[in-house]
């Protein structure tokens, strides 16, 4: 009884539509609340396979309006950006799902099938490993990652190709990838094996039964809200606090010589910043009145304006909080910038929000790990991480809140929020030690700095900076 | 006695420093006050005037933190995107100062000095009036545009370009034009006199001076707050509501016929939509339960997901409340999606800001001309603009919010809200009135469709959207 099946068939399509329209508002809603997350599905296989197909499919299903799809050609992996860079704006907010096309595994695909230049296996699987490092903290970070691969044997794909429409062709482009041989389908799906086990596989044979198991696919990642974890897990070692953290003393310096090295170094600095294949990053932290808005004067001293970024950091907007805590680092770096300047920076994960509670006990202990992840990631693009902690004792601070409050031109710079701050110096003391521990890496050593005395602290600046360049 | 004339030179700079950098805590100090604003300046000029030099001086006086700085090297203008499509994701929110190297008028004098295919004047006129306007629309935005112009005299330029430092030639690309040719030279001298009289020229002959009167422009914009205009100065012209609105009965159309005649439609709106030389822009209107989802699910029936967008739009968020209304939009359209459907648009401003009092008088009755020059400017390039409005009788909104509550999975569709803004129904029929008077453009019209019956208005969305772009 044909008639009959086909009737059960549109039941359950019109019961999975609604199952699916119901779970995207569940999705939606929990935006802003306790177990809000995002789904970012990565949509990859065979060619003809029917990716596109599903996708739309679904986009018929559930209410397109909160369905976001987002395609762009592969681009090779190269050693300028990070594989996450393209793809970080486009990472979808608490609330949100997106369907990616291309996405990193597009990319490391035709990177490693590129015939002028083929991707070792090792490289493959070095790749492979950082992808899902990565992954795994977008998920600690409320993004859950789906990854879907569409699967077609060569049979089948020869006899699409054979009966493709021609006016269809623009929607099967082949990115320099040649679908009629087989040696390279073969390799294709030998690099599929190295994948991670965590990739649902969609055999598309059959074009109904690819798109509702794509489709079921999508529906219960947008049901899984797991809990989000507060606790740790360990129990917490903290650090002892540097002897130099406690006693930022350091030797005075004439006037006439300070300035005699200041225009030496700062030229030096400018000429090793500017160097053209590396990028570089310099991260100021440190206790307010520490001296980063002076020092960042003298860094970018012999710099053109339109050589350097300077992103002073502050509390993350409400919508950035949507997003995971680097998030909002992520696409600062998008620009083509080779000399980016931060004003306190993703640190503030493990100081401040640490600090004052704004993060729970998982959250910034895990952030570490996630921190160091992110800075070698953009070591590995040519780029000079350099970390520089502003030391100033309790004491030196009061003096120099004082002089502020004091000067008409510099009251601006102090409010209520600095003297409050001063009341929790050991706490962030002790963030501070513990930061040191955990990230001071081979890759980007912090550079802890006396300031007392303000210029010999910023001649240690550019002498700090110029030692963490040439180390590369 | 030159050491006392340096000693005077050298306190002036610490003074206008010390001033600079007041109004920079000034206006930033103003976001997200009532007399919040930001600063745009937009430097341009003759080459080796020393734009690049002033503006690094500038940044030593200033916080550098508080002073961004962009440069894009300049791109022919063309009628592929707007003038400003390029600039808007950079324009500066309250609180903010930008200088812009790359900007519109630096495109418009490269477009207009390509020898292959020169700009004649009356176009070259016309290009200023939209730029002017345009700018004018972001003053009222609270956007300040400074224009400052560089200027230096033949002789000057070529005695400098005799002792240009080879070393330091990438800072003064020449963009295609020949800084070593008179005619050029004086073309641009020539062109730079139909600029509007709103430009700050700077001569550029003495390097202090210059220095200076540029550093005293910025000085001079920071500190000019003029007070927003909340009152309109014109008594305000009610239009009265079409018939349509008040009566949106249309005739119901049989299930067979419908399911053909969607078929058939959407087929042509599919193929039309994807005409190549133009994009497209689809604005749904209208009040709640209207049917636009409905609408925009029969819209993409034939589309491939990778070929459009969707953007529904609801409240801004604070980070872009912040910049003039239109800016989330203009912002929204800088993807390379051809097809772009807003659920919700900038009519926002003229509707629901208007009637929940959200914006002030003379912001809302000013808001019908610019969203006018907005989607002309869209229009002129190679853009459709179709508007739809789906009309509801207030009975049938009622009956279809009851619907709605009784079946468990449409009733998270309906909200408190929703049954509050009934309340207003009048309220947002004369606006919407008002809107339909002064929006409705000859180069992008309303289409009111009554949606009473539903399949009817779907296909009737589907006949205003073939409509709309065949008119083009």
């Amino acid at each position: 009884m044909p008639s009959e099946k086909i009737d059960s068939q549109l039941l359950d399509e019109s019961e999975l539509s609604l199952n699916l329209i119901e779970a995207q508002y569940f999705l939606k809603n929990t935006r802003d609340q306790k177990n809000a997350k995002s789904v970012l599905v990565l949509v990859n296989g065979i060619e003809l396979a029917g990716k596109g197909e599903s996708v739309k499919q679904l986009r018929e299903w559930v209410d397109p309006r909160y369905l976001r799809v987002k395609a762009d050609p592969p681009i090779m992996l190269n050693q300028k950006q990070t594989f996450w860079q393209p793809y970080a704006p486009s990472i979808p907010a608490e609330g949100e799902i997106m369907v990616m096309f291309g996405n990193w595994y597009s990319d490391l695909l035709v990177t490693a099938l590129h015939v002028s230049k083929p991707l070792d296996e090792t490289l493959f699987d070095a790749y492979i490993e950082d992808m899902r490092a990565f992954e795994q903290d977008l998920k600690n970070n409320h993004v859950d990652v789906i990854k879907v691969w569409f699967d077609l044997s060569w049979k089948s794909l020869q006899k699409r190709l054979d009966n493709m429409d021609p006016s269809e062709v623009h929607w099967h482009k082949l990115h320099g990838l040649d679908w009629r041989n087989k040696k390279q389908y073969d390799n294709v799906q030998k690099l599929r094996q190295r994948f991670t086990q965590d990739w649902t596989i969609i055999d598309c044979e059959d074009e109904k039964a690819r798109d509702q198991q794509f489709a079921q696919t999508i529906l219960a990642a947008m049901k899984h809200c797991p809990k989000h974890l507060s606790q740790s897990t360990a129990k917490w070692k903290q650090a002892a606090v540097p002897e130099l953290l406690l006693h930022p003393e350091n030797q005075p310096i004439t006037k006439e010589d300070y300035k005699k090295e200041l225009k030496n170094l700062s030229l030096k600095v400018a000429e090793a910043l500017r160097f053209d294949d590396l990028k570089a990053i310099v991260v100021l932290e440190g206790m307010d009145a520490a001296g980063k808005g002076g020092a960042i004067k003298r860094i970018v001293k012999n710099l053109d304006p339109r050589e350097y970024d300077i992103h002073p950091i502050s509390a993350p907007e409400t919508y950035e909080m949507r997003h995971p805590y680097l998030w909002r680092f992520w696409t600062k770096l998008q620009t083509e910038e080779d000399i980016t300047i931060f004003d306190r920076s993703w640190y503030g994960r493990v100081l401040v929000e640490r600090v004052e509670g704004f993060v729970n006990e998982a959250e910034w202990q895990r952030a570490y790990d996630e921190i160091n992840r992110f800075e070698k990631d953009l070591v590995n693009s040519q780029t000079v991480v350099i970390k520089l902690w502003l030391a100033i004792s309790k004491d030196e601070q009061e003096a120099r809140f004082k002089v502020r409050e004091a000067t008409p031109h510099k009251r601006f710079k102090i409010t209520a929020d600095d003297w409050r701050n001063r009341e929790k110096w050991d706490e962030y003391l002790s963030a501070a030690a513990d930061m040191f521990e955990r990230t001071s890496t081979v890759h980007a050593p912090w550079y802890i700095i006396a300031t007392n005395d303000k210029n010999t602290a910023r001649l240690e600046v550019l002498r700090a900076i110029l030692k963490q360049l040439r180390a590369n």
